[in-house]
């Protein structure tokens, strides 16, 4: 077992040099194909440029993990039952773990052959959505999880014992937290662990129903082994949450003694993964089980752990396996990309309903509501992935142990709930709209995008709900917010520690958290404000200012009031902060999104992005008019004139279309629809020259309006 | 062939008599089960008599059809190959063919064994989706496209001839309008039949591939015959889009000589239904297969027509097939309503995190951002359904003869186009929030929802692209304005048909079209305002005639400008006219929904609905609050009052959730979703009981926290 996390090395060997692994290097988006008709005036995309930027810190990994997804053999199958679909995503999990360049190990340590690289290897993770959103789910559980809850929550003994069958596959394996009863509240699940002194094993139980671990992957059929969280009772005491390694069954596929389950069936998607259902009935493990970093039990059952706190030690446990979060995040950008690449190449061709043209129709993306529906959701789009790399960064710098410090933990777990929350709620929303502005035709499985959808509809829920996730966000702003206020009223020193604390928030928000109102109110009274920079950040980060304080002061009676109160206070204001939540997501991806513009060495491309950026931020303004007008920060003559801002800039990108989507470089063996790739060009030059030469011929016939006319004269 | 349009004498004649029909009738909804708890004060629903109104016009036939949508032979099979599951759609049909009640040939015409009533056949078509989707679609294919081309577009004796093979399903057909080419553009179908005098034929023929019939249910496999829209050629004039009856295949299955196709294949959902293409290669057919009631061609080729102008004959032809829109608007309620009676039943019973009391949780729907998700939609879901009772009428009216007039027809368009494009988006969006409402367990195939959304999807884009009704609803809307200004300003009987015209109009709006927005402004500044109805009537009205009014000024120099410049002013305010439209929509789904309420005979019911109503408004207001500041219509205190408002209405209507979802009659039967009858009820009680159980034998282990305690003291 050997690798490298340095994509230098990686990208000097050809591809050709590993006859078993068939994958060639990416291939260069195609600026050709991007660009229709005659040379346009004013600035242009470098496609070129613009696509290798967007390959982020670990191009080589992500042109290597994106030409893996373009081969065959990663593709979904959409002619399989669920059965074959399983196999097959297995299969495909086994070539992962087979290949020479061992991608998916990146993220471990090197010392197991891993590559020491977390951040390179979720790279690689979110492309494999391309091929098959089951393949990145089931890799997902088996490294991401399942290997990964050993990686963080074992020691180094118990990392070198289970981790190289987790890796190279051998142990297929189940992560066990999610119960029927208890999801998002994995503190509470049922499953109970209790230690025997006299044999010194663990005694895995679960007591009902509602204890039964449900949703996993690998669950069904192929886990051999599960990363099982229940709650540590040794002595009579229950410290909590943790998690023990547990085979399940046995080599040949049979559940081993006192465990069982069931298959969870048909899903909404995301077939080719075998969720399933288990229990346990007295499972008893040795004492060596309990994945030991954060918690350990001595042979006569006495607890120890380095960290205190329960609740410190149950959130420490669970912020270990945040990966999934940020591949989420990921992986909802890569959908986004390909739904969008579709329907604009499609809106780009399609023609429907002639106009000033009689004899040619109008091209869909030359329709105001077309363009509505489409370029907001590339800048969005945009505006994700900006986001997305900079939230790998931060993953990196923690994982890779450079910077693993306990407040960048929490500004990537704070960020990774943001992202994932709102990423995956847009990517829905994104395939379903460009599902519609294809018609009939994109609600054919040939043309991708109700599987993918359909795949990446559990996405919303999975890795933490939304709604909860939002929730998460929302308190720690709340809480920053606390924070600054004590800060503020105490010591010079304290007023130091706030100061700093925010300069951990300006790593993300690059403004700080508040800001007078009156300067926004004075500014945006002005005609074109709000293509202004400065205008647009005021707006945004004030925005979130005003509604986190607003409930933080709304939330602070509840901290002193019994509990009965203090759940109708926060009754009160949970809907306010989750509003305030989603608002500071829109604020970190327009500053990232700005901060990539600013970094854009092409004039014409920064030019297009600028416009781009633009049309996020008017976007989440105008989803928003009601709050801007109501709290004084956009003069109603600037809120009027919105709509018609707003349209001009899509009109203004509507050339660029093209090419901001070739940016993305997905070639036609990603997007595998047929009315994207060449299809739909192909008829419509066929009935146009059908046409003409009708036409040429004279042999067309007359409308019954000029038959009349010739009638009459 | 008999049958009855009679619902009394149905109601007389008991299903058992009919051993062949195993339809029992539709079960009362169960009132009890959907109160919680311990009495509470305040006004309660009657439950059963609200059930009781909403089967509205025609309850037995209502009943009948959800009756039979409660018999497993006519549910979706969910374990099925696409091949399987088309077999068994088909097979249901036939079962509906043979039903002695003939609930699908209702709205035929009674010499044929028709009921003579379409709005009771398609209050039954509507329920057909609790069944299964695939079955109402596809039923709609033969009874409501194919059958009523035939019957709409036929004359007589050409209806004696086809309908009965039609009716009973001896001869399958296709619908055959869309090309791929052409799907909402139908006047530009590329299919020409062009007519020769020697032989009396009309020679079908698909001059290219983008001119392939496409997406046509019964199209790949069980169609034997077609009604095919073609340009009519004859004597080297084009007549426009007719309609003829075309055979496609032999007894056999096979194509016949010079028609081909191909399937479809995979959808994302209406899997059920064997969607292909076709094409003609100079098929011919006798003359006498044009459907002849709107244009005949005489043996020497002479083309006549009872109305003149092409532009309306076109119309008059497309607008005979409304009654596909309108039984869409009745299936999205449907769909919504399952969605939402799974989520609110899951979200009543269901338990997540400790708040004030810490053993027991909380239960979902009693998070505010819980009532946030799902009962803004029970009221949308309402107000949807008064709607389409209205649009039920309408369609009765003019489709039995008994007020067959150009106007209704033309309001029959208009509300069927407003209607179907909104509700269809609604229920796709709801069934999405209810699906995540509920979880993983909502991914679950086997609890429904995944599956009834990946059906529904297509229903946003089929019978007419929702953008594209949006805009006919719009340019109605429109064109009614000019017509009014024209009136206001000409001869005193120009202003009395401006009158009349309004009056058709107040059959949908209750109110005029025009309001002074001065009234409105000085109205909501008071505190409270927004539950006063005729503030909200005059807040949704005044909207949609300020925005109509807008856009139909600044539309206006586009009438005497060149085709680019007005393609310009067009393109200009394409996004204004469908945000008209859908203001419309709302607007009169409140008027419907207040007129129910108003007529809603028990004082508790009447004061709940009223409740469900003010939701609806304030969701309304809400969801286009900027526009209401912006526009003067509502004052910034109000607009900020606005959140605390909705959601003190929503804590208000909390405990009636049940109640209002239990009137809509569903069964466990019709629901079948394992999470929504008992099985979540089942868990939360064992959890419950076994915890209870340790607490009372002592054998609970301590937390952390106290064994700390107890050490240390």
């Amino acid at each position: 077992m050997t690798t490298t996390s340095d994509p230098t090395t990686q990208a000097a060997a050809p591809a050709a040099d590993r006859p078993e692994t068939a994958a060639a290097p990416a291939p260069a988006p195609a600026a050709a194909t991007a660009t229709t008709g005659p040379a346009r005036p004013g600035p242009r995309i470098d496609v070129t440029a613009l696509h290798d930027s967007l390959l982020g810190r670990w191009p080589q990994w992500r042109s290597a993990a994106r030409a893996h997804a373009a081969e065959p053999r990663f593709w979904k199958d959409e002619s399989l039952s669920m059965a074959e679909h399983r196999k097959r995503v297995l299969a495909q999990c086994h070539q992962l773990a087979e290949d020479p360049r061992h991608q998916v190990w990146l993220g471990f340590p090197e010392r197991l052959g891993g590559g020491g690289s977390p951040g390179a290897n979720l790279a690689g993770f979110e492309e494999l959505a391309i091929g098959d959103p089951s393949l990145q789910i089931k890799a997902g559980v088996q490294w991401g999880l399942f290997a990964s809850a050993i990686w963080q929550l074992g020691t180094p003994e118990q990392q070198d014992r289970w981790l190289p069958g987790a890796m190279d596959l051998s142990v297929p394996g189940a992560f066990a937290m999610t119960e029927t009863g208890h999801g998002s509240d994995v503190a509470a699940v049922g499953t109970t662990a209790t230690y025997d002194p006299d044999t010194q094993e663990f005694v895995i139980h679960t007591p009902f129903r509602g204890a039964w671990k449900d949703y996993l992957g690998n669950g069904a059929e192929d886990g051999l082994a599960a990363t099982v969280f229940a709650r540590l009772v040794t002595g009579g005491v229950d410290y909590g949450v943790h998690c023990f390694y547990v085979p399940i069954r046995s080599s040949d596929g049979e559940f081993l003694p006192g465990v069982g389950g069931e298959d969870d069936g048909l899903k909404g998607g995301l077939r080719g993964i075998d969720n399933g259902r288990l229990w346990f009935d007295q499972v008893r493990v040795p004492r060596e089980n309990l994945l030991a970093r954060y918690g350990q039990v001595a042979e006569d059952g006495t607890y120890t752990s380095p960290i205190a706190s329960p609740g410190r030690r149950f959130f420490t446990m669970l912020g270990a396996l945040v990966q999934g979060r940020v591949s989420l995040d990921g992986a909802a950008g890569t959908a986004s990309r390909i739904g969008l690449a579709i329907a604009v190449r499609y809106g780009s061709v399609r023609r429907q309903f002639a106009a000033a043209t009689p004899d040619e129709e109008v091209v869909l993306l030359d329709y105001a509501t077309h363009r509505r529906r489409l370029i907001p959701r590339i800048a969005e789009t945009y505006a994700l992935h900006y986001a997305h790399e900079r939230l790998l960064d931060l993953f990196d710098d923690v994982f890779s142990g450079r910077e693993d410090t306990e407040d960048k933990r929490a500004d990537l777990e704070t960020m990774a709930a943001a992202m994932k929350a709102t990423s995956t709620a847009f990517a829905l929303d994104t395939l379903q709209e460009c599902r519609e502005a294809c018609g009939g035709a994109g609600f054919l499985t040939e043309n991708r995008i109700t599987s993918l959808r359909a795949d990446l509809d559990v996405y919303a829920t999975f890795e933490g709900d939304n709604t909860v996730l939002l929730q998460l966000v929302a308190k720690r702003l709340v809480g920053d917010f606390g924070k600054s206020l004590g800060a503020q009223v105490t010591t010079p020193e304290g007023k130091a520690r706030f100061v700093a604390g925010r300069a951990v928030d300006t790593l993300l928000h690059r403004t700080p958290l508040r800001r007078a109102a009156q300067t926004v109110a004075d500014v945006v009274t002005r005609p074109g404000a709000v293509f202004d920079v400065e205008t647009q950040r005021a707006l945004l980060a004030d925005r979130v200012a005003a509604k986190v304080e607003a409930v933080a002061l709304a939330l602070r009676p509840a901290r002193k009031a019994d509990p009965v109160t203090a759940q109708r206070i926060f009754d009160r204001h949970q809907v306010a902060l989750l509003d305030a939540a989603r608002s500071h997501a829109e604020q970190v991806r327009w500053e990232l999104f700005t901060e990539a513009v600013d970094a854009t060495p092409d004039a014409g491309t920064r030019t297009v992005l600028g416009w781009l950026r633009d049309v996020y931020a008017l976007t989440v303004v105008e989803r928003d008019l009601g709050w801007f007008v109501v709290n004084g920060r956009l003069a109603a003559s600037r809120a009027r004139a919105l709509e018609a801002e707003l349209d001009a800039l899509l009109r203004r990108l509507r050339p660029h279309a093209l090419d901001l989507v070739a940016a993305w470089g997905l070639t036609d063996d990603h997007l595998r629809a047929a009315v994207a790739t060449g299809a739909e060009k192909a008829r419509q030059d066929e009935a146009r020259e059908y046409y003409a030469a009708q036409r040429a011929a004279g042999t067309a016939p007359q409308t019954e309006k000029s038959a009349r006319k010739s009638a009459k004269s």
